[in-house]
C-alpha cells in the first residue's frame, strides 16, 4: 500500500487590518481548490491565517486584541473552508488565534482530516517577542502579551495514513520541537509562520532571515528524518515586510517545492512517507545512537546555567 | 577589551595506514606554522589526527587495534607539537585515540593553551557505525567496536579568553551536543571528523554528505549562537573517500571560511566572540524563550517511544 502524501504548501500574501474573515476564508479556499487540481491531499495554510499579524500593534483595549480571536472552530465565517474541505476530499491545516470558553488566549493549529472533521490541535509553545509596549520598535512582536505557552506540549497524530506533527513559526526554530515530535515518529512537520523580515533586537541580521528559515527547517527535517512543510503569510502587510519561502522539505534535508513570490501561492509535492525510513533506521536510529545520559541540562534548566556543567 | 580570536581550520588530507605519527605530526606542524603566519591564537585539527582512520578495517587481533592507540598524551611522537605551540605561543585542538592506563579505549580531542599546556580534554559520546564485522560493506565502520561511550559529557572550558567547547564528528550531527554547550554558554565549538563519503546504509544519498555536514554544523551555530569550527580529514585515504569541506562558521550559522581542497590545507579566520550576544541575548536567549517542561522526551527515551506521547 503506497503512503505517498500529496501536501500542498499554500502562502497567504498579507491580509490587511480591515480585511474580513469572509475575505480570507475565500482566498484559503481558492487556494484549495487549486491545490485539489494538483492532486493534493493535504494543504497547509499558514499561522494565524485568518487575520492580520495583529501583535504587531498595542492595544490598550482587551476588547480590540479579543476582535481578532476565533471563540468556535469552525464558526460561521470559517464553516465555508470546512465544508469545501468535506466536498473535495482534502484535509487542511489551519493556524488561528483561540479564545477559549474560559478566556484563555492560544496562537493554535488544527488539523483537519478529508470529511471536514478536527482530527488534531495544537498550541504554540515557543512565543517570540515581548509583553509590554515598547514604543522605540518600528512595530511592535506581543505574541508574549496576547497568548498564554500553550498546553498541549508537541502532539503527533495518527492521520493521512502517516504521523503527522504540528509546530507554530518560532517553534521550528528551536530542535528540541522537531525532536520530541521526532521520538514519537513523526513523518511530516506542518507549521505556519508570520516571520517579519526585520527583528528590533538585531537588525544587522535582517538579511539573514530567509537563510535562518531554511536553515532550522532543513536541519530539523534531516535530524529526524521527517518532511517538514513550512508555510509563510508573506509580502507587505500593513508596512510590515513579512518573508516568504515557504517550502516543502524532504527527510534528507533537502527543499523539493518552493514558493517564488510573496502572495497568494499554492506549491505542491508528493511525499513518499516512507522515506522517513531511510534516515530514522540508519544515520538517525535514535535507539542505537543516542546517548540521553549526556543530555540532562536540557531539560534541567530553561536558561544558562551559571557555571560549567558538561558532565551531567 | 578585545575578545577576538583568530582560529585557524587546519584540515588534513590523507594519512596512509603505514604513515608514521612523527610523519602525520610533521604535517600538523607545518601547518600550524602556517596558522602562525595567519595571526592565529588557536589551530584546530581534525578527529583521529596522527593515523589513518582505522575503524574502517576489522581487526580480529586487539594488539593490531592498540597500535593506533596513544598510551599517553603529550608522548615522543607528539611533543614536538607540543613544543612547537609552546615556541610560537599558539594553541591547538587535536584528536586520536585514548588507551587509558586501565585499559580504556576512547575517541578523544584535547585543547592545547598557548603554553602547550592540555586545558581541556573531551571523548567522543555519539559513536558512530557498528560493533560487528559486517563483511557486506565496501568498508567497516567498527567505533562502536573499538571505542567506549565517552564519560566526560560535553564539556566547556574557560580558555582563551572565552568559552570553548569540544565535540567530535558524529557529534556534530546531534542538535543536543550543540544545545548542552549552548546551556553553559559556549562561545566556540571546535570538532574535527573523519566522513566517508560513501554510507552503506543509504547509498543513495552520498551525494548529501556535504549538504548534510554543513546543515548539522550551521544550525548548531545559529541555535545556540556560537562559532563552530568543523574540520576534516579529507581526501582518498586507503581508498576510501574522506569529504573536505572544513569551515569556520560564524554564530549567525554562516560559513566564513572554507577549506577548497581535500588535502593538508589551512583556513584562518578572525571570530569576535562577542558576536555570540547578538544570538543568544535575541533571538535564542534561553531564558525568556526556552520551554523545557514540554522537551521532556529528549531526556526520558533513547529510543522512539511506542505510542505518541506529545503532552510531556
Amino acid at each position: 500500500m503506497s503512503r505517498t502524501l500529496t501536501v500542498a504548501a499554500a502562502q497567504l500574501g498579507p491580509i490587511a487590518r480591515d480585511e474580513s474573515r469572509q475575505s480570507a476564508v475565500a482566498r484559503l479556499s481558492a487556494m484549495m481548490r487549486e491545490a485539489k487540481t494538483h492532486g493534493a491531499d493535504l494543504v497547509i495554510f499558514p499561522e494565524l491565517a485568518l487575520t492580520t499579524f495583529f501583535p504587531r500593534w498595542f492595544f490598550a483595549d482587551q476588547a480590540e486584541v479579543d476582535a481578532f480571536f476565533e471563540r468556535a472552530m469552525p464558526n460561521p465565517a470559517v464553516q465555508p473552508l470546512f465544508d469545501l474541505a468535506g466536498e473535495l476530499g482534502i484535509g487542511f491545516n489551519l493556524g488561528y488565534a483561540e479564545l477559549t470558553p474560559e478566556g484563555r488566549h492560544f496562537n493554535t493549529s488544527i488539523l483537519v482530516n478529508r470529511k471536514g472533521e478536527i482530527v488534531g490541535k495544537y498550541r504554540k509553545v515557543h512565543l517570540p517577542g515581548h509583553r509590554d509596549n515598547e514604543p522605540w520598535r518600528p512595530f511592535q512582536h506581543l505574541e508574549k502579551r496576547y497568548f498564554e505557552t500553550g498546553d498541549l506540549g508537541f502532539p503527533v497524530f495518527e492521520a493521512f495514513d502517516g504521523r503527522l506533527g504540528l509546530c507554530i513559526c518560532n517553534d521550528r526554530r528551536w530542535p528540541e520541537t522537531y525532536r520530541v515530535m521526532g521520538l514519537q515518529g513523526v513523518e511530516m512537520v506542518l507549521l505556519g509562520y508570520n516571520t517579519p523580515q526585520h527583528y528590533a533586537l538585531a537588525p544587522e541580521q535582517d538579511h539573514l532571515q530567509d537563510f535562518h528559515n531554511h536553515l532550522v527547517m532543513q536541519a530539523g527535517a534531516y535530524q529526524n528524518g521527517t518532511w517538514v512543510v513550512g508555510v509563510a503569510k508573506a509580502g507587505s502587510e500593513e508596512g510590515c515586510a513579512l518573508i516568504g519561502g515557504s517550502c516543502i522539505i524532504a527527510p534528507t534535508g533537502e527543499i523539493v517545492a518552493q514558493c517564488e513570490t510573496l502572495d497568494d501561492e499554492v506549491v505542491v509535492h508528493a511525499c513518499d512517507l516512507d522515506a522517513c525510513r531511510r534516515i530514522q533506521d540508519n544515520i538517525f536510529n535514535f535507539a542505537l545512537h543516542r546517548e540521553p545520559q549526556t543530555y540532562g541540562l536540557i531539560t534541567e534548566t530553561k536558561g544558562k546555567v551559571a557555571g560549567l556543567g558538561g558532565k551531567t
